[in-house]
């Protein structure tokens, strides 16, 4: 273990590049337990007819998709993810969630055997066959190697811009998880490790659809005492969540920043939660909304929503979980949203 | 346990009428398990030339502290504490903080020996000599009766308003949990009861200090991300500070509506986050800011860390503490405001 780590970013948008701010002056401080140079593959594009890796390493900032800060001189961009990870120790993934698998194909036959690896990716993966997977079990499953996970209230532009925030990595007691917090903590970014890596990523799934609720709160006019509760019940549905279908999940987790910080920014700041409020006030469907309001790029908790019921009602349980039901129903048309509030008034919690 | 009960609600602000109106409501429709009158004492003023407890008695409103809001006629206003405590079986205390010893003595002699109460009341007591003692610890000692809490995320208005929301009963087992939830709970509020009643308690009155802390965040343009750390940070030492001063504390406890909920309602939109920003903004005292934006009422928050701190100093455990401290010492002039972020950077949650 006293051999320097190399380090691979796999991904380069706006949060992946902000970590890779973090970690190249970590790397920079810590000539003895890193490789100096971190390699981050980037997915090539021309921007300004030029290549996106060129002006990385030429200027030193991802004018696409961190635009205004500056990256170490040590984060090196190499467009081919092969290359990028060729050697690498530590491999991190920060990319579009539906990119996993290919990205995972790609590397598996030529990866160090002692890599190991770290998901910032929030989301689920349907299993063929029926269920749910978390990411780091995908990544466990096709490239064989050990997966953690970061996760935390953590808004790409502000830890960019070195605003003080917390995050939590979960890694289990294959993963050194000291040499992961020397890797990721800063001054700005104060990092908590725990083993309960299961959970920590849960939360980071789950507090989606609780923020879609949270917005049909904020849409129907309720005032702050009726949005509090319904983010309680989310949280306390997470809870039963992991309970259930976790098993070895702890109470403590859910105090850490991946659950109940990150799950009230989400709840108050985040897009989830503009959305579904627009929602109820305009009467638009998801898709008409994302559309206009997004771009066209994709919320997380409405599919979400859609993985979770697809578990629950196989299994019996949608009446043990009114809230996500409740969402889950109204994302698909089945329930009008001014019905919300009637789901959660026999809510097991108040048994 | 069979007869009847006798309900008196000690108090008739915003709050306790608020409640009064639920409570009046559930006497009314459980005739067997309690007396259909309830007694409420209402600190005699005069109104528009008028005695307020007439007024209420008469038109069934407190136009004073709660207009617009119809109360079931089963209410009935009385001036006399005493008057209205007697023969009680269960004692709701909603009242100001301070005038809790002065009632009670004047209470104590005259009521019934079975008699238990429920604190509403937020905030601490400074014992003679040192430390600091619980509401409900007081009202036990000065009424030598059991007492309960209820706490949680609660706006008297919107709870007036009938919606939606939640709270936390504590009640150790020498009170009967199943009564107060029939009480208390309808349809729109709802309740939890658990045994960890000190923890309720703490948590009620410990929030505060922390929305002081978001408010200095949001003052200096923090954004979301910084903010929920504070706030999960301050969570993390109301934890603590259960754990060392209240053993037997349970974590699960702060996952109640009295917990997480109740704090980031307040954190949110309380008072004192939002005289806490004008502090920062503004430059002013906590002092003149009370006169200019609170009528001269008195923030919670201040004089709650002001306790808290002679305590954590007494027991040399200041640093322990660093939110806390860093919030006590901001408010009595003794750091600059735009050093709370630094406190923050050896936390020891990230050790």
């Amino acid at each position: 273990m006293s051999e320097k780590k190399k380090i691979c970013i796999v991904g380069s948008g706006n949060w992946g590049s902000a970590i890779a701010k973090i970690i190249g002056n970590n790397t920079a401080a810590m000539p003895d337990k890193f490789e100096k140079e971190v390699k981050m593959w980037v997915f090539e594009e021309m921007v300004d007819g030029k290549k996106l890796t060129e002006v990385i390493n030429t200027d030193h900032i991802n004018v696409k998709y961190l635009p205004g800060i500056k990256l170490p001189e040590n984060v090196v961009a190499i467009p081919d993810v092969k290359e990028a990870a060729e050697g690498a120790d530590i491999l991190i993934f920060v990319l579009p969630h539906q990119f996993v698998r290919r990205v995972c194909s790609s590397l598996k036959d030529s990866l160090k055997k002692s890599a190991i690896a770290v998901s910032l990716i929030k989301g689920f993966d349907v299993k063929e066959g029926g269920g749910i997977l978390l990411i780091s079990d995908v990544i466990e499953e096709e490239l064989k190697i050990p997966c953690a996970a970061l996760m935390g209230a953590n808004i790409a532009n502000e830890v960019a811009q070195e605003n003080y925030c917390e995050a939590t990595i979960g890694c289990k007691d294959n993963i050194n998880g000291q040499m992961l917090k020397d890797m990721f903590q800063s001054d700005y970014f104060r990092i908590v490790v725990i083993e309960d890596e299961t959970t920590v990523e849960v939360c980071g799934a789950l507090k989606n659809i609780v923020a879609v609720g949270a917005g049909f709160a904020d849409g129907l006019g309720y005032g702050d005492n009726t949005k509090a509760a319904v983010i309680r019940l989310g949280l306390m549905e997470m809870v039963k969540f992991c309970e259930l279908f976790y098993p070895g999940s702890k109470q403590a987790t859910f105090l850490e920043s991946c659950g109940v910080a990150d799950l009230v920014t989400t709840c108050y700041g985040g897009r989830n939660r503009r959305v579904a409020e627009a929602f109820v006030k305009s009467g638009k469907t998801i898709e008409e909304l994302e559309k206009e309001m997004l771009n066209g790029q994709k919320l997380q908790g409405p599919p979400t929503a859609f993985e979770v019921n697809y578990m629950l009602k196989s299994k019996n349980m949608e009446d043990r979980f009114p809230l996500f039901t409740a969402i889950y129903k109204i994302c698909k048309g089945e329930l009008p949203v001014d019905k919300f509030m009637d789901c959660l008034k026999n809510h097991p919690e108040h048994m």
